[in-house]
């Protein structure tokens, strides 16, 4: 066909959306994310790891030097403690979903409460609305205390087919 | 003294926080910002760079396999395209203010407008006021072109001596 002739070689692979649908619909099935986790750079670029609790997922982010935003204090940057949220609440929705489409972030608002320390920080999110076209998350970081958030952060998903 | 006995090692970095404002308050008399970044083990782990053009900066996010958040599409993870928002916005800050003060990032809001594909990514930012304990700092961030942003937001920074 010769329509063909404009496929770049982008527009090729996004045909093959598909792919990560699959990794997340096995992943829903077995209840394994890990295959999932370790199918995202960016989370083994933060060094994200998750533990499952029942329904509940806790989201760890190790103490990592290349995390660090003032080396002085040192603190770790407010990027990363963002992106760390911003995963964390992506992971959390695609375990609890029913469905398997991937989740697209709409938008992402962050409160800072407390300094983040160069130190393990853990995160926990909650869907509080998930309809069959938006999902609303919200997001808690902490570090010493569950109590004593450093962060808190609500996300807006669509949910496309 | 006898109270020096409870300074941990981590407080007695803290005692040192001068240091990081040396290092701005040095950026900022010469003009000169890349001795900063070096300082920001973040800033090294995503990529970033800029480019100053007068008083404007361009932030360069430059196309990084590690920051991939979905490898089919390819498309770059939300969370560091927030965390690179969020860094060009301090950095940004850092360098257009007249005093050496390490701003405070108290909230960040993130819209995201387009997937943001893997290729290079740029960010511009204004600060639309500043007073003299809390400043107001917008980020555009775009690929192809800077009137189709992929993702705007904005934060608003503590200025604390």
């Amino acid at each position: 066909m010769s329509d063909q002739k404009i496929v770049t070689p982008d527009t090729a692979v996004i045909q093959q959306n598909g792919g990560f649908e699959d990794v997340l619909r096995e992943a829903q099935q077995s209840g394994e994310f890990q295959p999932l986790l370790d199918n995202i750079p960016y989370a083994n670029l933060i060094g994200l790891k998750f533990q499952r609790l029942g329904n509940d997922v806790l989201f760890h982010l190790p103490k990592n030097d290349d995390n660090i935003g003032n080396p002085i204090l040192p603190a770790i940057h407010g990027g990363v403690i963002g992106g760390f949220m911003e995963l964390s609440a992506s992971l959390h929705l695609m375990m609890n979903m029913d469905c398997a489409t991937l989740p697209k972030m709409i938008d992402f608002s962050l409160d800072y409460l407390r300094a983040g320390r160069h130190q393990d920080t853990y995160a926990e999110c909650q869907v509080w609305r998930q309809g069959t076209r938006v999902a609303n998350v919200a997001i808690n970081a902490w570090q010493t205390e569950r109590s004593s958030p450093i962060a808190t952060a609500r996300a807006h998903f669509l949910l496309t087919k």
